[in-house]
């Protein structure tokens, strides 16, 4: 019996879950996704996605794989996994990949996106999926302290406590501002090779001070040469993060 | 001392609510925003709005208004209200109206907006506020249908049973198909001097049997004209329908 490598892509509003990982403290989607899969299996087993997401964070297309020697068709695979999971995850794709591909280690890059509501009134039908912030930003500023982040840094400021990386060095080959559209969303895009612990949200906290006039561009270009994490701001709330998509 | 009339308009996610209008079975909108004003006025208060959205129903900008000896400013209580309201209701504006101003005689039509997602793949983050229809919808087919409702006629074919209404008849002046747009939304705009009860939701279910190739357009007009609720389709989910707006 043949092992099949099986890649599936994943869209989850992460609003109810303690994040992707797997933990005791509450649900997550790694644990919904794999009991799921089990029932259809009949034995238990063990995804592998391109990365955690926090507690309230949502993924537009996470990817993830698993190994199996069932000879259950990858079509198959998602009807079933659609009819058994609850209505805030859903399967987009399901294949088969070569042996070597791994969620994590194969990927080139990922690419984020940070939604901000920047006006006084709230959006109520989309408050679970957006930073509702009241006080006016200067984009065109933003987007210039974005721009600073570009290529290979030592991400260190922006990477929380508690991480295991040990290599702070990342290489961001994307860091745009978009909007505000006609809803008044701000959209923050960033693709890296690779994310150190709440980096986007760090990011995103800092360069909104940035444009509430608190830090200049200056000022941002000097905490990502800091190295340091007390220099940067605030973390951005988990709600307006979004895992959109990977590449490999 | 003086009364005063005081209009609020007000937007609502309605998911997690038994509609407007109070009951003993569950929590409505109603009985939360007039329980704040209770807080506020140091008084009960009894809102008047342009008139009742079923369980699960949405509006963007409901209308309502009530009476008040109190000197509370308008912008006070719009700040007052949104400080206390949970973050599924928020007060849009608030205003002094002529004594004789009533949300609901006073109306000259109302418009219902109506959210169809026409794809295979669910929208898990707008997931509560459509109807998913999996299956293709000609919906230049829909568009002659709805455009056979303009004007006045005897809506009883789709008036749910359980309503109070004595006259049937109502005057549509607008009956629209918007769409899909790039998520694959349809939109239904349905403008008209009052409804009768379910009356957009039971538009709406017939219209995607004309959409889904079940009925003919010719067929859709025979229910109009039959002013039989049994010879009408299905009635469309509450979670697609929005209260857009309140025209005096």
């Amino acid at each position: 019996m043949d092992e099949k490598n099986i890649r599936l892509t994943l869209t989850y509003d992460g609003s109810q879950y303690h994040g992707w990982q797997r933990q005791d403290n509450g649900i997550t989607i790694q644990e919904v996704v794999e009991e799921k899969l089990e029932i259809m299996f009949g034995a238990p087993i063990k995804l592998l996605a391109s990365g955690r997401t926090d507690a309230g964070v949502h993924a537009m297309d996470q990817v993830c794989n698993f190994t199996s020697g069932s000879n259950i068709e990858p079509d198959a695979i998602k009807r079933g996994l659609n009819s058994l999971l609850p209505d805030d995850i859903h399967v987009n794709t399901t294949d088969y990949v070569p042996a070597e591909f791994h969620a994590r280690y194969s990927a080139i890059s990922k690419i984020y996106e940070y939604w901000i509501l920047n006006q006084t009134a709230p959006n109520v039908f989309l408050r679970h999926y957006l930073w509702h912030i009241r006080a006016p930003l200067d984009t065109g500023e933003m987007a210039k302290g974005l721009a600073m982040l570009m290529g290979s840094h030592d991400f260190s400021s922006f990477k929380s406590s508690g991480s295991s990386n040990t290599n702070p060095v990342r290489t961001i080959s994307r860091a745009e501002l978009y909007g505000p559209d006609e809803d008044g969303i701000l959209r923050i895009i960033i693709e890296a090779d690779g994310f150190l612990r709440h980096m986007v949200r760090n990011i995103v906290g800092t360069v909104v001070e940035v444009g509430l006039g608190k830090r200049s561009t200056d000022g941002f270009r000097a905490v990502l040469e800091a190295k340091d994490r007390q220099t940067a701001g605030i973390k951005a709330p988990a709600q307006g993060l979004f895992l959109v998509s990977v590449r490999y």
